[in-house]
């Protein structure tokens, strides 16, 4: 039997309890060259660990893979896929933009996940049906919005910087032609157009866990995440999200290598 | 008599119930040259308007400097310094690091201030002797951090695609030296700054109203803010804030023209 809401809620208050009291600590200390007390390496492993501990009593017949402490079990039915803290640059910063990603795969494909916010108390969830929101404003299931065409959407980035040589001309190009772009959110920015606010979010690099909790958010959403050659977008690489099949597809046109 | 806390808080009550009803409605059509319906627009307005009558109401004799309506008296002693929506660009997308920014300027020098996060519930206040944070997990004095220098710092600014020229250099010369840098957050990482959680923002073109309600809070937590010249910020343009009188000394060395 698949997990239900109040399972994923579990998952994301043990995260809660390890990330909120590290967050806006004196987190001057980061380096982790330099050695020393590093508050988010803390509330990663420790929110990892917390994660792992319920699914393992709940479902020891499921896989996990997760950033912080391995992988096991990758070609079992059911796969977790956890990023505990998604934008550690954004943890460190004290930006309330940083999320964790909770999500399930069965046989490759995700179809449940769960991104939390506890600064902001926003959870975003997909239960296999539909996405829905808790926060600030109350509960409401989630729509992607259709802005028409390129020309009209909100596009975001987590940095230009991570381009380079072939991809960076494409990405480029594409964020020429954007009404307003954006950069440095992480998950957040898929969370947004999960819920109608922005209509592009276009990354590269990504590994399978900074992805897997956001695809059946956007998807049952109504919006379309893939890779940059259309393909799934289940382990990670170049990811394009968008809010409707007409942007997707003039974004895509853009971004595809040929 | 100068206005107390209190006074403030109701101005950004008033703010607030103006900008949040406007936050994440569909606010697609935001495009100002296609007319229509246009949220920003409205809610910038109107709440600069609740915070303008209640100051003309209580502190008739003071000048006020806003970003939609214009200024009043701007060589009284006392003139109050308003962006109702400092960010409009994160407002548009949902993100909420946008905020409401009141200053209280005497004889041209910034001495109360108040940065107002509705959606998070974060709001800044500078009393004319220290500045105080409330909002999720309390109440406390901040204080900046003193990270030790340019290469242990943490940089926010807005965007690098508004710097040109040469200011873009010296700009691009000081991100190139620092641990780690992050883009899109306008007032929120002022705000972030005097909390101590990062070390250095700097921007290029701003208004007075860009800073003016945020001059108070940084230097009342300890901090810095000068234009790049080492000069009075009150009057905007090109802008520095650090945590500490060494790490904006090493920045502004970078920064300065000769």
């Amino acid at each position: 039997m698949l997990p239900d809401r109040s399972f994923f809620d579990r998952l994301a208050d043990a995260a809660k309890a390890e990330t909120m009291p590290r967050f806006r600590t004196d987190a001057c200390v980061t380096n982790k060259l330099q050695g020393g007390f590093d508050p988010v390496t803390e509330a990663d492993q420790s929110a990892e660990a917390a994660i792992r501990a319920l699914i393992e009593s709940a479902y020891p017949e499921h896989g996990i893979l997760g950033e912080e402490h391995g992988n096991v079990g990758l070609d079992r039915e059911h796969v977790w896929v956890i990023d505990p803290i998604d934008g550690t640059r954004a943890f460190i910063s004290g930006l309330p933009v940083w999320g964790t990603l909770i999500g399930l795969y069965r046989n490759g494909e995700a179809i449940m996940g769960l991104m939390d916010q506890p600064f902001t108390g926003e959870r975003y969830f997909a239960d296999g049906e539909r996405s829905v929101y808790r926060g600030p404003g109350g509960e409401k299931v989630l729509r992607t919005r259709d802005c028409g065409g390129l020309s009209d959407a909100v596009l975001f980035t987590t940095s230009p910087h991570l381009y380079t040589g072939e991809i960076k001309e494409r990405f480029e190009a594409l964020q020429s032609e954007v009404r307003l772009f954006r950069y440095g959110c992480d998950c957040y920015a898929f969370a947004l157009l999960a819920a109608g606010h922005v209509d592009l979010v276009i990354e590269c690099g990504l590994k399978p866990y900074d992805v897997g909790g956001l695809i059946p958010l956007i998807e049952q959403a109504g919006g379309i995440i893939t890779d940059w050659q259309g393909g799934p977008a289940e382990m990670g690489g170049e990811v394009i999200a968008a809010g409707s099949r007409e942007v997707h597809a003039q974004a895509l046109e853009m971004l595809r290598s040929r």
